[in-house]
């Protein structure tokens, strides 16, 4: 076993979370080491969200990599809610003062990509069998071969931004550990086309037949997603059923701007809502999936991963400038503080827009109940809007 | 089968929303009578709400039932939820400019006797195998006996308000009529005390060992309740334990104001939300209980009956005063709209502050985060608020 090198933190994960912490710490002259099992192509291959909050895109700024977001990056001042052939315009910026931006996680990946390049710091792809070791010492490191071989990367800390199937949760002793999930019965049929999108912004249809979302990248990139059976295959749907039940599912005035166009992506993703407590152990600390997942409804997912990042970056910092640990200390507390209002929000946003096969019953009347009252009430759209564009951090 | 007489509008059940209606009626020239079952002193010993939204307050003072309620009701401005030895005020006047007025059921019910009584409307008690009888023709009647015999009651309306046991909703055909009901797994064990309530306003506490209210009829009498469980026994709970047991899940600072004593009312109640869909059917129409059933947290059962019975007495005097149909035809409808967002309202709340037996899931998790978020949001506060008070007609 050959010694790689030593660094700071040992970042294991080259996804966004992975990314941004390692820049982030860089800025603050705190060096770090990502090692990624995939190629670089594999990451930038990976779908993703496509919903900045304000607050998330105040952090990329920070971090340097708010040019081209900033260039490229749609602005969404609201949304529009669809059920019964009503639409309900959720003004954003009028309720919050707030507004959310769309750009791509592939597109944020290649930036902090950029960025970390050319700050030099070094990011080991094909990094296989990844294990933290000694996590709850003071001397923690990190085995994985590629491969030029095995190496040993000894560290100070180890941050855990591997996805929900990563290592780094289940490094955590399972008696220590609390998981807490619930699957939903359903799954997202999602496409991408390459053609303009129905509207400006994104919409999120309710209907008997089942949830439709309307959602894009960019003027010339849209993103289509239908509530689908959990167990249902991609090869079921091509793209003219894809859009004839997009069709049925939306109000015809907002179905006849509808631009159909051949998908060039075509998945099917299971809807879950997980969290695990602590994120962290000794020196190792969770970041993103590999802590929670949040069902894709609200775009929560990739903004609590820059959120875990920012209180993480944070207390590393103040560990290493100030030699205050407090932070690290509270690394976890924190951070599931707003974890668990984003999980809130996500259930309940996911609940009320899907259909749960409960057709004629007391719950399915709720639901309904619950779009009236939304409706008519300022106050109940202000909640739903602030929980939108992110709760204060 | 003796003709007693005939009337305009039959009512079915002397609780307040019959009382009201008939009284609401008589206002406005129109000629009812009242059937009840029960004795004068049956119906005055039924326990009911102690809680009054803004708008049922103007209704009742508009029927001319406002003098003692003025003088006597209780004011509140708002409410505190406790939860994890926390306490969280929610401030209803600042936030939604009104409040809700502390005045029990009862004393309600008396002043509606009293008011019939000078107005000489007719309230036959004892009336026993009440039944409407072709409601879906033009000349429906209501046969029933009495210790005098039996009667026929002819009438042009029957209104049911006789309660979710009553027989009117039976009356509707089964394949017209559409139920949505959901049981709560826990009841409701109550205790009237002659004792000065723990502090001026009404605390709802969440706790592991349950949900607790402290409420109050007025400042010498006290209004406790414990989430208990469904099948339990008031023989359990001798006063001691009580509240022992109330001590426990108030927060301490809190329990330290509790004054003892023996109780002088003692009751389970089970809680079920409930609706029929529709409330009418022909001639006759529902309100109140007979039609929908809330669980008892945020006391909305009664300002539902009496906003029933204003929209029933508005049609029923646009029908005799201006020949004008088209507000009986749409009653149900106009009625149903706000029940089901009272029954969401409902549903919501006690959802949210009783203990489902979930604890270390993710339910139970996010019933916590909805405390934080709550704590932290104004517009879910107010959101919270605007329900309390009572949405508007």
């Amino acid at each position: 076993m050959r010694h790689l090198e030593r660094t700071r933190v040992a970042i294991i994960g080259g996804g966004p979370a992975g990314l941004l912490l390692a820049l982030i710490l860089h800025r603050a002259g705190i060096d770090s080491v990502v090692l990624e099992r995939g190629s670089r192509d594999d990451v930038l291959s990976r779908m993703g969200a496509d919903m900045l909050e304000k607050a998330t895109t105040d952090i990329l700024r920070t971090a340097g990599v708010g040019g081209r977001l900033d260039r490229e990056g749609l602005v969404h001042d609201g949304f529009d809610i669809a059920w019964r052939g009503e639409v309900l315009h959720i003004p954003l910026r009028d309720l919050t003062g707030k507004t959310v931006t769309i750009y791509g996680e592939t597109e944020l990946t290649h930036d902090l990509y950029d960025a970390l390049d050319e700050a030099g710091v070094p990011i080991i792809h094909g990094a296989e069998d990844v294990r933290p070791q000694d996590i709850a010492t003071d001397a923690p490191f990190v085995t994985f071969h590629t491969v030029d071989g095995e190496h040993s990367l000894e560290c100070d800390y180890v941050a855990g931004c591997d996805g929900f199937h990563g290592v780094c949760r289940q490094t955590i002793p399972a008696d220590l550990l609390r998981t807490f999930e619930r699957v939903y019965p359903f799954g997202w049929l999602g496409i991408l086309t390459r053609t303009p999108p129905i509207q400006d912004e994104l919409i999120y249809a309710h209907h008997a037949r089942g949830f439709a979302l309307c959602s894009l990248r960019s003027p010339q990139l849209s993103r289509y997603c239908l509530q689908c059976d959990a167990g249902d295959d991609v090869a079921n749907w091509p793209d003219e059923r894809f859009f004839d039940e997009l069709e049925a599912r939306l109000p015809v005035a907002v179905a006849a701007h509808l631009k159909r166009g051949p998908s060039i992506e075509k998945s099917i993703a299971p809807l879950r809502s997980f969290v695990a407590e602590p994120m962290g152990h000794g020196r190792l600390f969770l970041a993103g999936d590999a802590a929670h997942i949040v069902p894709p409804a609200g775009a929560k997912g990739l903004n609590l991963a820059v959120s875990d990042v920012h209180y993480l970056s944070r207390a590393l910092i103040a560990h290493y400038r100030d030699k205050d640990d407090q932070l690290l200390k509270t690394y976890s507390e924190t951070a599931l503080a707003r974890v668990w209002k984003a999980e809130r929000f996500s259930w309940w946003f996911t609940s009320m827009i899907h259909m749960f096969g409960e057709e004629g019953t007391f719950s399915q009347r709720i639901q309904e109940a619950e779009f009236d009252y939304l409706a008519g009430s300022q106050a109940a759209q202000t909640a739903l809007a602030e929980n939108y564009v992110g709760l204060p951090y």
